[in-house]
């Protein structure tokens, strides 16, 4: 088993706009796992506010050495040696554990979504984020993706009303806020919520700052939406404290280290009668063709992350009728269409 | 797809001691499901206590229909649409549960837990069951189950002390104690449980009748040894309220509807600090086969039900340095050695 890393730069297709100024590129690493004549992709998405760097994330993967044989079905054993060497680094997590379910699926010639017995028909419709910008530019936005059935607003700013209300002059699709922790006053937050819910919005991300708990459970008891923990859950420790201080949570891969934790999380989640929201990074579509997989396990679908990349070096899942699809090939299924090296 | 049931009637090598008289022989339904040139095998154990017949689970799996063309991988939806049509009768949905499985890891040329990703090195080693006897008798059993590693102590009767010292003067091998809710006053159980723990056992099943929470959740409170909850534990809902009363859960196949169910509520219980211990019935190789595919995830295992049965139709799971290992052969791995039929 061979493992090769891509540090890459991805290409926004537009800027991001930040409290300060704003970001045209966002860094990754893409590996490849080789191993008897397959190949599987995985993904490291870094978004800078977490703080890991490409040199982390390659310096983790060349720490990681199995003892032969190995044996690739043996998810469990191969992924918790190599947790035990990679250490606290979630994204280095998730591009092993994605490549190494992409051999998996590879080897039986399956795609994820069929080896986990999951049903396709239960995969909800995906939403398109609407980044900070000016109401009259999430406007023009929400005219553009007329192909996503449900726009996501980031929230959290100066002109929250103004800015759905923009949105609400051109689409009656239904929308969701993500406030980013950038809300202060609770009841400010559950009176606005409740004109939120006149709006045909569905559910409201981490109102306040994750630390925040005994806010967050006042909201909850209270809210006429579902709120839902974004940055407070990055593990499956976070998920169980969820219960009681949430409606809900927002697993990614990136966050809590890889398809197997996300499973694992995704059904815990729903055993504690928690709604999922399974979201995603701004990253390629190996990382996004990888979370469709687990999409029949959530209640609502955030996954247009490969769709604000605009030197994608893979093909993945299809949008087709508001809803991101699996691609049917074997694994993960994402298929490169540039080099990744140089 | 076609189903063939048959009713089994499962002979003991011993007879087995109730509270009034004993019993010689264990109801059963043994399931083949065919399907394009494979056939799947499951079993519903009807241990007469739980009140469901054999005409029950035959009547139950005669209305499960699907329409075609049926994808054998959608596990989630061939399974959510039978359970509608069988309803709450969980052995029956068990057998069906098992048979899919079967026909799952044949069609994809796998054992099942090398399909679920899992490490055969995490087995615990398994259980034999003392049944209900006298202290001689116990003694005499103990001392023939030379290949088991830990043994299992039916307790809840009058001479629970004299049972365990019994069995204590010729054998050093942990043990476990199952009450099976014969119980009574919580102060005698702890004061009985501190002398256990110097008896090298593992941990209580069981203690009080299964309605009594607050009583079990103050022995668990003070309990030196793990409570686990057996009779308690049935559903998903069951293993999210066994946190705060009980230490750990007892999950059996035949309980909880099958291996999906049973890996759903493992991976909970796990996410929830909850230990683990995968059980079984007085069942046929086929079940306890399937069951050993799960066994990576237990803390504990009792899988002994195969061995109590004189007429098994199957063989399947090995006894290997103490741990029952599933076979290495694709899906359940059970092989038919006697005919179902006649």
């Amino acid at each position: 088993m061979r493992l090769i890393v891509h540090p890459l730069t991805l290409e926004l297709r537009e800027p991001f706009a930040l409290a300060v100024g704003s970001r045209t590129t966002t860094p990754a690493v893409c590996l490849e796992v080789h191993h008897e004549g397959l190949v599987g992709y995985g993904e490291a998405a870094l978004p800078p506010y977490l703080g890991w760097t490409q040199a982390d994330v390659c310096q983790a993967l060349h720490r990681v050495k199995w003892h032969e044989p190995i044996h690739l079905l043996n998810l469990d054993g191969l992924l918790s040696s190599a947790a035990a060497a990679i250490g606290p680094l979630p994204p280095a997590l998730a591009a092993l554990d994605m490549a190494l379910h992409d051999l998996f699926g590879k080897y039986l010639g399956q795609p994820l979504y069929a080896l986990w017995g999951l049903d396709l028909s239960r995969i909800p419709p995906t939403s398109f984020t609407v980044g900070l910008m000016s109401p009259a530019a999430a406007r023009e936005k929400a005219r553009q993706v007329v192909e996503y059935p449900v726009l996501k607003l980031k929230l959290g700013g100066d002109n929250d009303r103004a800015l759905v209300t923009a949105v609400r002059e051109v689409t009656d699709r239904p929308l969701t806020v993500d406030a980013n922790q950038g809300w202060q006053d609770r009841s400010a937050a559950l009176d606005f919520i409740g004109w939120l819910a006149e709006q045909h919005v569905l559910f409201v991300e981490q109102p306040f700052s994750a630390a925040r708990v005994d806010d967050h459970a006042w909201l909850t008891e209270r809210s006429p939406l579902p709120i839902i923990a974004d940055e407070a859950v990055r593990t499956m420790a976070d998920v169980v404290r969820a219960t009681g201080v949430y409606h809900g949570v927002n697993i990614k891969l990136a966050k809590c280290g890889g398809l197997r934790a996300a499973h694992a999380m995704l059904t815990v989640a729903r055993a504690l009668g928690l709604k999922t929201l399974l979201g995603c990074m701004t990253e390629t579509s190996c990382a996004i063709a990888a979370a469709t997989h687990l999409a029949p396990l959530a209640d609502w679908a955030d996954l247009d992350g490969a769709a604000l990349i605009a030197n994608d070096p893979f093909v993945g899942a299809q949008l087709v009728d508001g809803r991101m699809l699996p691609p049917p090939s074997p694994g993960i299924g994402a298929r490169l269409v540039k080099p990744l090296a140089g």
